[in-house]
């Protein structure tokens, strides 16, 4: 179960600094959607050049234009880029397209996307599938952690299927419940960015995830 | 009837300077969503800078995040942003709420949203809603102009429902249907921007929509 560091509603060195803070405890480190929309592609490249031996994710939840935002995010660094699941299919297409020519990878986000449109994203076999709380649906709408949307993934768990990513106001204190929705990707942000200290909270969420990992019923 | 200029895919010189030929015969600018994650918030500051006088409207397809890159659009001197009709609702509600506040606007992108959501979205009065054939729609699926999804918005328009833009390969051959849809934005990108002489394509398709104003059916 890899960790992912979500960076966002920061500078570019405020991202850096906290991703160095992170990173001995963190697999995957993620650009943002905010620090590429503020930043543009120089978000990528320095926290690609910062950390060349990190996966780094392009969070640029693309919804058109699939190509294009694509080869950039590759050209800028970024190992994964990520497209809407509630964009056109001809565009989630192109993302996958893109990604293989590229040897890249792609990140379909699911949030907002209802349940009846799974399975024709879970036929990207080569992707990560990202269920996701949005950062508005957590602070404004109170609702937290898409637990209770996995259980229409289960059904389409197979040993072929894409990889599973998990994001939504994730702490130390709802991993545990993690074990049941066996991701392959855990995404926390603020719970380690925002922590008072980065590097211990890092450290302590990566050492909940060992001790479930083994305990993740097999697919 | 507006006319509202997008620019995509080139640097922000060249987009200053497409813009700067087009500038007579065009209402408003749009900084293109793949300026924003190229190039950041300097994209929209520097569209601003060399023509204040001109409406910018920022193509952040805001999906999540709503009022934090919707002030950092206003702040960086945009005057309208966007938002995907396919997020969730509480974020196009924030928009909606950071646009007012700021005395700014808002358009909804009806970008693969299903018909059936309209309603919901049109009762956000003082937005423009967006009917929005993509890129890749039109590039890889060979869908041109929205003209079918029109349909369903008539029943909808009402004089005081939210103001009508109308984007997805425009050119001049198709302003005449344009009478029909009754569009207070029309959105034209390639066929101005990539126009061998950018300012006699927008001089002819701004004096095609002028032509047919006039036989608007009232709503």
């Amino acid at each position: 179960m890899k960790l992912q560091l979500a960076l966002d509603r920061m500078t570019v060195a405020e991202a850096v600094e906290t991703a160095g803070k992170a990173a001995a405890y963190v697999d995957w480190i993620e650009v943002g959607t905010s620090l590429i929309k503020q930043f543009g592609m120089a978000s990528v490249k320095a926290l690609k050049q910062a950390f060349p031996d990190k996966t780094i994710v392009a969070d640029t939840k693309t919804f058109d234009n699939a190509k294009y935002e694509f080869e950039m995010s590759y050209d800028s660094g970024a190992d994964i880029a990520t497209v809407m699941g509630a964009a056109p299919m001809v565009s989630i297409e192109a993302c996958a397209e893109t990604a293989a020519r590229r040897n890249k990878r792609v990140m379909i986000d699911l949030l907002h996307v209802p349940p009846s449109r799974f399975p024709d994203l879970f036929r990207f076999q080569d992707a990560i599938v990202c269920l996701h709380v949005g950062k508005d649906q957590q602070e404004l709408a109170g609702e937290f952690q898409p637990f209770g949307a996995a259980e229409h993934l289960h059904p389409l768990y197979t040993s072929r299927g894409p990889k599973i990513a998990f994001a939504g106001g994730i702490t130390e204190a709802s991993i545990p419940r993690l074990a049941s929705v066996r991701p392959d990707v855990v995404i926390v942000g603020s719970a380690i960015a925002k922590a008072p200290d980065p590097a211990a909270a890092a450290k302590s969420i990566s050492e909940s995830i060992k001790a479930i990992a083994g305990k993740e019923p097999k697919r």
